[in-house]
């Protein structure tokens, strides 16, 4: 067969080749974990007798040497000759102990070690990712606690609907954003589960202690089966899911904020930092970090399916498609912890304009399922309650008020068949104010039920912050 | 402007809007929990003094009536008369018990009244899926402990990399489903909460009594924010993740046994009822069901990502887009609710040809680690072991055998300078089946291990059906 | 081993296994091209002597009757008794005309008949779909042109920014969705393929005429390779990708009517027949129709996801798994089909409040880019002019009043550095009607350039129609 | 409000918000794009009269001494003092030229401006993309012709099927691939369209060309709505749905080439420049590549997804979530180029074993659809002779013979009613050889049909090299 490509082609394409399959450009963000998890396997092999207790004193050393080289930037990453982060360690392992270094890989492979490294980086980043949600959720605790009684209109379909405090739409938030740290905390237990000793696919004949590692290691259990071990990515995918929801969040919370922002609604101004302003037009804000964050979810989701895509249809056990499991997660991680880092500080930084938001609150017959449900308190069958109503914000309308403006003699002869179901005591009920007051059932929108709700959360909160 | 339509046009597309926001088409599956739902409600209602006791056992009555003539197939769903099931079942109770029928909406909305069917619904199909799963545990578990010394070879990159046994390789699928229950048993703390008493949104100044309800319902928590009980479709993107997890699970294992039913593994045999024959080839068997649950993985990832694209950037609280939520829901319950039913019937009648995976575990070198292991504990630092492998495994190849065949004066000949490292034991230690038996290490392939977990699981199994 | 499960369990398992692998449920709906298919063929089977031209006559006819039962509703399909399309209608025709309706069948297969009837099907409704896509175009551009001088906010992040005529907003969209409809036109170029005469997936030894059947079923080209012509599905891809495009932009669409139509927009108002009133707030109109088709977004790109996650890793030449290609596609199609029906009519009936856009228009400084192009155009440098005009603007601000009206005197007492650069002309410049007339660069918003683009997209739209 | 953050908490987030908005540490790839887009720009405004000739020329200078000082590494980007590509250039040209350099930005946005550089760089890449195809078609092409009588096993359901060649299993392949080469081709019309001009987003009152500036910058057509140009994203989608359904088409390619790499296949040997050897298995060749490329398929669905969620539900015009359009791309176009470059190299390097294909296709019966199709020819109907076949074949396996070796006598004594169907040309026609030889129809897989097919395409790949 003639040559299908030039002289050099095949060479050079072998070096691509290198490239195309070497991690190091993404996986040496593990290095800390790569090293902690060999420290402890070369001290395990020690006790064990696998190796001598004095070889598994200068593995240790040696490693914590490399440790503290790459952190005062000593030793660089070289793509070029190491082709991922293991290879590096093991090789600047044995440049600087010697053949004795070549021991470290007694009873492991590069499949249950990747699987360590990536547990271990993984359940750091989700404390830290917690942490952030515990400060939103504590921004958002103390936001509302300060504006229980600011009233605003809550809306469906955008269209205003009844009258809300601002402290119960921010408590929405509250309560999403803790199911969110909750699975995590439930995550939490199938990511801290140690691989080790899996080997590459089988289990290993050396006498090793892998209970002595989980502890060290801090690994509450241990892997049953070493062909799942090496190729079980998902609890990666759980992650992904719940930061997927993470940001889903965020993205509902970035709308609110960038319409309140908009000159139609007015309700908020940001602060100067977490705004960008426009030289040309000063008194102009751009939500800019709320849009991005709200594009960011494209990036998440994406990741998700990614993984998802990846690992359909792969047969047992390792395969080279799982090297593409770091990436996304990277990412992902990255993304939320700046998100999680900002969003507190921007909320907590909000110019509230109540007079606006009660201001909107005051049109639209927000008042009018308070007169149904006035009717209907008093006997009235709730469907047909709703129909008076129907005719009565029509007489409104027509008239130019609002229903808490009719008359009690108005109402008597409009609906004269129900002249027993309207007494003095209408208009008090339609106030607005009144109508966010009476909504005490537990969960609603009463600032009554609202300052019990914060002081249980506080509790909550301040537990798991300890 | 002229008309851009013809004559009968709007009015046409006005029906067609009907349809297009119709809901009846596939909410009428939550009938039964609809009207569980109402009962509650209204017994609640009585209870609480808001309406009369009388009242409430007529309604309770009327509503049990149209259940029972839905399931008696007396009462059908109209979808030209109702919009949704929530306004079926309201309307056949007017009809059926006159004006009062319209009382049982008092301090609900459909808004509230939604989130609760869709949480009843789900809790009842979870714990289904859950026994699914436990039947698959049970039947994986059961196969592996007949198949605990049948070796076949483990692959790592499709090549065959190690010897394991069947029932090793049979534990990683256990493991893999035993988390997806678990993750299903976590998803359910956050279906299971009474939405109920949200009204609209911000919940309502009747004396309701969410408690009781709760109770009644079984539900072990409450809501504790309208505005998020009415717009949080959080736990059914939990759901749904779990779902992809569990299908991309079985697209591995269907992958599996694809391969293994092709006549190039030809290391099992499908049962005639789970497989589609062929009248031209009746030699021939198609594995139609791991194919296309295989295919049905895009299906559930489909659906994940179209309620997470749903819910993006929503503002608070109900909007329409929501009623998105059900229909992926819906079909990927179904979908595997029948996997789930046919997997473990599948399995359980797979003709294993022993014979043919332990013939492919002799063939390749499986062994080769083995070699590296033995040396490396014989002192040999591991890293120059694994090169010295790859010499003998070269001098293997260039003689047409085995390592195991190579005997112990061949050894010293080829590594004069290592000939401390070459005993008589060796012969032995390559064995195939020895491979096998030694990999002793938690969560290793050897019978004894796997003996030991498949007891422990046992337990845990016996357990969860209790 | 003992039994896994009851006595009966293996029966019902095997139904399961007959119900989860039948596509009847959702194939019958292309049994009018699946009946057209099979009458070409069996035409060119007897012109090419492969059967007797009588045996074709009677096949043709046979094929005929079960088409005609099926449209009269004298012939249903039963899921019972067939598992697809292709052999409901094959066993109809053999009950019908006796075994010489199993030589329909001849050179032949379900692979090919399955992919020519669904490029029958996809064309066809391709075709459709563009008809949907034209009539928004013209409706679009009705609209567009009775708005060319309608002033309104143009927004980026949400914030007004420079004023523009609503004719220009709504030209952007036309554009958006002429492009989707050339996409379609491309992908016809791929869908309009004939794939029979492939057989299973080798080719037929029988002497066909495939370029006859082409022609008379109206396909330009013939696919070259059977093995890709019966596993090819990836017209289907791009179909769905098109489609999600234009879900898309059907979804930014929706976002603006849904906020137009809020009330602190209030730009529009949309007609009672494409709103859902509230009989409670008679006043209130929700833009169901507008949430829905963006919720739907969701359910689009779900589907394009379902397939090539199905896709993904399939091995050459049908498997199982591609029969997960049509229940999506269907449902794309189906929701399509009704959006582009609604869409029209929605737009060509919605109230604009041209005082209300006209008036958001007036506030915000929008001509503040004006000043700094007045003052570029005198030869100031764009960066400088650029900061100049954010003085003057925060100036305006603190007088409270909008740079119109500022006068000259003021503008030389500001910046006397740059007296020169301002003169008389400035303040008609800066009139809101000034600014959007001077935009006359090709695409810009002055009224001028949007008649010359109406102009030719008419002819366009027209010519497409044709 | 107590703060609820520490002392120096709020000037670090703020700098993190500049961090999270900035664009430059992925958009400096732009680069060049940005240099020549601004250099026609600035031509444009002094052709025009907008700015002076010799200003003009200056600015051009200035523009060409920055890329300059770029590519010879004398300029570096600094993220901390410039937040995206473009303010980083027009900054350097304002630090080189002066004030004069804020003349640059005349009649132009950042919103132009970007989506021009955006269009230029995927342009150019689209182009590069191209090539890379072109290349696997030539490979693909090649291979085939060299391939055309090599008989192996045709596969559905990963169950052998009927006989194919291996060229013209590798001609499915080149289809798919020539079809992706058009996708393309179509998607570059949509690409090459000029943004600039557009401004921020209602185009300009300066008098510009923008006519003239396409043909410079050779873009065929003009945008011609500017709220449009600046916020369309679409041509992406558009360009990341054809790359996915690329790596969908070498994700299927990978899974055959693992398949056919596995002992139990054992059809090819990769080049040991395009696999990993293992040192321990020197005979183990893993397909890394072929499994890495099957992996990122679910890397770029991901960035697909990524963008359509971006995109969901966006109000015009500009938003800043718009900002997140760019990263997925690039990573897509990295991806792709490289795979592109690996892949003919491997594919040419191959090494086919013949035999073991050829031996495959002899056992399984792939010649069942040649005796049926032998007594449809002789008038049996086809259903009827597939019920033969199915006699024939069982009778087979019960002696342990192939179909070809039953004599004549035996056929006449198995099948006494058919027996005319039966002639001395039997064994001949069921001959594998004869049976792939046969399939002469358009497209099937007779090595003549294919030489045709194979020729026709050469024509046409010479014509898209030139």
């Amino acid at each position: 067969m003639r040559k299908l490509w030039g002289g050099r082609f095949k060479q050079d394409t072998a070096e691509l080749v290198d490239q195309f399959c070497a991690s190091l450009p993404f996986d040496w963000r593990l290095y800390s974990y790569d090293i902690a998890g060999s420290i402890v396997h070369a001290r395990m092999l020690a006790r064990s007798g696998i190796i001598e207790q004095g070889e598994g004193e200068k593995i240790v050393e040696g490693l914590e040497q490399i440790k503290q080289a790459l952190e005062a930037g000593e030793l660089a990453f070289d793509r070029q000759q190491d082709e991922d982060i293991h290879s590096f360690v093991e090789n600047r392992l044995i440049e600087l102990i010697g053949p004795l270094g070549g021991k470290l890989h007694t009873a492991r492979s590069r499949n249950d070690q990747v699987a360590l490294d990536l547990r271990l980086y993984l359940r750091a980043e989700i404390k830290e990712l917690q942490q952030g949600l515990l400060n939103l959720l504590k921004t958002l605790l103390a936001l509302a606690s300060v504006n229980l009684d600011v009233i605003m209109p809550g809306y469906t379909h955008l269209q205003r609907a009844q009258a809300v405090t601002l402290a119960h739409h921010l408590l929405a938030y509250y309560f999403m954003f803790k199911r969110d740290y909750q699975r995590w905390q439930d995550n939490l237990k199938r990511v801290n589960v140690l691989p080790l000793g899996s080997a590459a696919l089988a289990g290993t004949g050396f006498p090793i202690d892998r209970e002595w590692v989980a502890k060290e290691l801090g690994f509450p259990a241990l892997s049953l089966n070493s062909l799942d071990a090496v190729s079980d990515r998902d609890y990666l995918i759980e992650f992904l899911a719940v930061a997927a929801t993470v940001v889903m969040h965020l993205s509902r919370l970035s709308e609110e904020l960038i319409l309140w922002a908009s000159s139609e609604f007015n309700f908020i101004e940001l602060d100067d930092a977490y705004a960008t302003g426009s030289s040309i037009m000063p008194q102009k804000k751009n939500p800019d970090v709320a849009e991005l964050t709200r594009g960011k979810s494209g990036r998440i989701y994406g990741h998700l399916l990614q993984l998802l895509t990846t690992l359909k249809g792969l047969p047992l056990a390792y395969n080279k498609d799982l090297q593409e499991d770091k990436e996304g997660v990277f990412d992902t991680v990255d993304t939320l912890q700046v998100i999680l880092k900002i969003f507190p500080a921007m909320l907590a930084t909000l110019k509230i304009n109540k007079g606006e938001m009660a201001q909107a609150a005051t049109k639209g017959f927000l008042n009018a399922t308070d007169l149904a449900d006035y009717l209907a308190g008093k006997g009235l069958p709730f469907r047909q309650a709703h129909a008076v109503v129907g005719r009565a914000v029509l007489y409104s309308l027509e008239k130019g008020i609002e229903l808490e403006m009719i008359p009690l003699a108005s109402w008597h002869r409009l609906f004269p068949e129900l002249q027993d179901y309207f007494s003095e005591d209408l208009a008090q009920h339609l106030l607005l104010k009144n109508t966010v007051y009476s909504r005490r059932s537990l969960g609603g929108t009463s600032p009554e039920e609202n300052r019990r709700v914060i002081e249980e959360e506080k509790a909550w909160l301040d537990a798991e912050y300890a």
